[in-house]
């Protein structure tokens, strides 16, 4: 799906790995646009300038950015090229950590009157962050993303945006990638730096571990105000807008593949597979070879004029040269979700071998291939799609379900359940007091110890009774607590 | 449709601008990847190092580049941000100007034997060329593009993919953009450096001058050499690949805006129209809006379950507050197709008030509205916005088609045609020997005092007869001579 590139951190992503984002993208956008959101872009480059405010006022912000210094390449000493110390820049460009600061500067030009608003804008671009550790899809130096960034008259439209947002995330998760996530409040310590609240979906990868996959932010003012944005409201008074921001990115591919992945390699749910069926014609080198194709592009054809989870089925007729035992181990790794292996008596049979990549073995331990009439398979082709959606989803909830364990009732309790000995020990569902500032701060240190972290407030928690078993004090809430990426 | 960013050269697309392009993008990709090419994504930054073998051998490498030398920033004297003297890169990174250093070295990575080949790449991408004199869209530092990379295993594959792409693009322009093209072969001079030869598509403006729109190049085994991008043939011997590059890039849209743009603001074809319909009902901020509303909607609902150009109609009600007659004009400026205007009378009669944007005026100097019945209207929309696109072509072919000019036969006669004060000149259609190397020196020169180039040999130029202009040897091809972005 991927390989390093040779730079440190960022890179190279395959046409299968792509294929996997060109479908999260598109689906995502989908979305996005459904809700009035439009797309601009913004520069790659960012004055240095435009850093120092935030940089004077948000703790936590982060400097690790690729600064460029120069605009030309000149021969050096030994005819090595190097920076022309002449066109030495006069003020240093940052290449976009986020657009965060020329999205807002350019909302305050775009925004002038409570006519204007709400104005929801998002890009999807690449960003660069100067990561010390990298971890493909995970933690890159360059990712792909998108981040929506909208402005509004109050507090309430902002909020519901944010949540309609972090809505989006969730479902998007869920139905698209099968991959099950909470959706809620990360606590203080978490939140986006300068943001008054900070929201989050989180998904379980098979160790255990808790992927981050999504944010959403409500920023209240404090945004607007460093930016300039303000609008002139009914009575021509000036106000500063609230503001969001909210964004997902390629790591969404590192938690499908840690989510969906076997022994055998990666499982694609067929909503963001690039090809849903993969045909692989027995080629043999010989006369047969004509026909044979000439069937399998029957196959495609017919398979490609139906439906499956709304759209048009994808088929990829591999007519590459070499061995199709090869080529099937091939795509059973890359996770074509339904494999076809047709060798001339299949044609001359108007029948068809079937691999369902999510069922790849039977119980003798062989490859559980599946053959049946052409037109049969045909016919159930996009519902058997749309099951295995559905399997792999089902598959993942139940793992994800099953490794939330509650009722850990002490800090000893939990530093016992995620010691070294334990293996893939889950998320712990428990109740807080919903500390703040000093006193999360000691929470957090404790927490760290056991190299564990605050997940979030799952959305719609119900009241909750009993004593927090960091503060001692009543509990308000639910939280999650996982080792995470 | 874009505004300076406050980064030198680096522009923000705007919503309808970048509307567009995320329309262009869509339906080449479609012909992209129904040609078999599989998208990929590398870093955007370059080790200085990849460009060494480059700039040693390659006459006419471009050294104008971004370049990367810090990876944090420090709060320097008197609290402002600096690059981090502590954080300096060992290896200075280039921001990509294009990524064929980066895709070549992927390619002799990925590519073993003949079984591999051909390999069809391509990226979506934002690239880096720091421009001395920039113009909103046509040359800016940064743009948007994609490049093509393909590898095959002889001559005729890699002609035949260059040639493929070339008709690509001009078949596009022409039906998608509806800007008629020339697609030929550029001189040798114009080449991209390193190509045997280069192919273009070139469109004539409304100034008459000349916007290389796409180009295709056919790199022989030359960049395959410094790459290493080797395969083993049938027989077991390592071979070096044929490859080609082509690109094309957000200058489309410039050259949208420069084909169809007029007194009134720009044109949008309804391929690439973000909204084909837009639909403004005259809100009155009283108890009638609700029914307005309704009844817009319902044309909307009608309108987008059908199909105009293959697709399902793309229509927006702009509810947002505002005069009617103002947000007239904003979409007139912008260019959408079809603009609808409603009112509480036509809702009631069941009637539309329409304007085709490509038909503005009336013959008394009026806007050219008409009024029909909306079931009417609904039944002929998907054809007129078919029209529309038809129209404008026509529109474009005929002015492209005046605007070339023949019979010229001398260097006098062509230094008058384009004497100061003539406007508009177009392109003059030449027959000439296909001078190469010092010879083809000295025609640039000549047609460089006279501000001229020249554009490319149109594809399938019969044999001609006749005397060069330039050189008075015997005529052998013909040439588009003209002025250019």
């Amino acid at each position: 799906m991927a390989e390093e590139s040779g730079v440190r951190g960022c890179m190279v992503i395959k046409p299968w790995g792509y294929g996997i984002w060109e479908r999260i993208q598109r689906l995502m956008d989908d979305r996005i646009k459904a809700a009035g959101v439009e797309n601009c872009y913004f520069p790659l480059f960012i004055p240095i300038g435009y850093f120092a405010k935030e940089a004077e006022h948000v703790e936590g912000f982060a400097k690790e950015m690729a600064v460029v210094t120069h605009h030309r390449l000149i021969a050096g000493e030994g005819g090595a090229l190097v920076p022309d110390p002449e066109a030495k820049l006069e003020e240093p460009l940052i290449v976009r950590p986020t657009s965060e600061t020329v999205i807002g500067a350019a909302m305050a030009r775009w925004i002038q009157s409570w006519r204007d608003l709400p104005m929801l804008t998002n890009q999807w671009a690449n960003v660069v962050r100067w990561e010390m550790r990298t971890r493909m899809f995970l933690r890159t130096s360059e990712f792909l993303w998108q981040e929506g960034h909208t402005a509004h008259t109050d507090r309430e439209g902002a909020m519901e945006e944010m949540l309609r947002a972090l809505e989006l995330y969730r479902s998007f998760a869920e139905a698209e990638l099968a991959m099950p996530v909470i959706a809620g409040e990360k606590p203080e310590n978490e939140r986006f730096p300068g943001a008054v609240s900070t929201y989050s979906i989180e998904a379980m990868m098979q160790d255990g571990k808790a992927l981050q996959a999504g944010t959403s932010h409500y920023l209240g003012t404090g945004f607007s105000k460093a930016a300039g944005i303000q609008y002139q409201d009914k009575d021509g008074a000036q106000q500063f807008c609230h503001t969001t921001s909210w964004g997902a990115s390629t790591r969404l591919i590192g938690g499908l593949i840690m989510t969906h992945g076997d022994d055998d390699g990666m499982r694609v749910p067929p909503q963001v597979a690039p090809h849903q069926v993969v045909i692989l014609p027995m080629l043999r080198d010989n006369d047969e070879d004509e026909a044979l194709l000439a069937y399998c592009d029957e196959i495609r054809c017919t398979l490609v004029a139906q439906h499956a989870c709304g759209e048009r089925v994808r088929v990829l007729v591999d007519k590459r040269p070499g061995k199709a035992t090869q080529k099937r181990w091939a795509w059973v790794k890359k996770g074509a979700p339904l494999i076809l292996e047709i060798g001339g008596r299949d044609a001359a049979a108007g029948q068809v071998t079937t691999l369902r990549r999510d069922r790849l073995w039977n119980e003798q331990g062989k490859p559980n291939f599946s053959a049946s009439a052409r037109d049969k398979f045909v016919a159930l082709a996009a519902a058997e799609l749309e099951d295995i959606q559905t399997s792999l989803f089902k598959e993942a909830k139940a793992r994800h379900d099953a490794n939330i364990v509650r009722g850990i009732d002490s800090l000893d309790a939990l530093s016992d359940f995620y010691a070294e000995d334990k293996h893939y020990p889950g998320w712990v569902e428990l109740a807080w007091s919903r500390p703040m500032g000093d006193e999360l701060e000691a929470v957090v240190k404790q927490l760290k110890e056991l190299k564990l972290t605050v997940r979030n407030t799952p959305m719609g928690s119900k009241p909750v009774a009993g004593t927090c078993i960091f503060t001692g004090k009543p509990a308000v809430e639910l939280i999650y607590v996982a080792r995470a990426y």
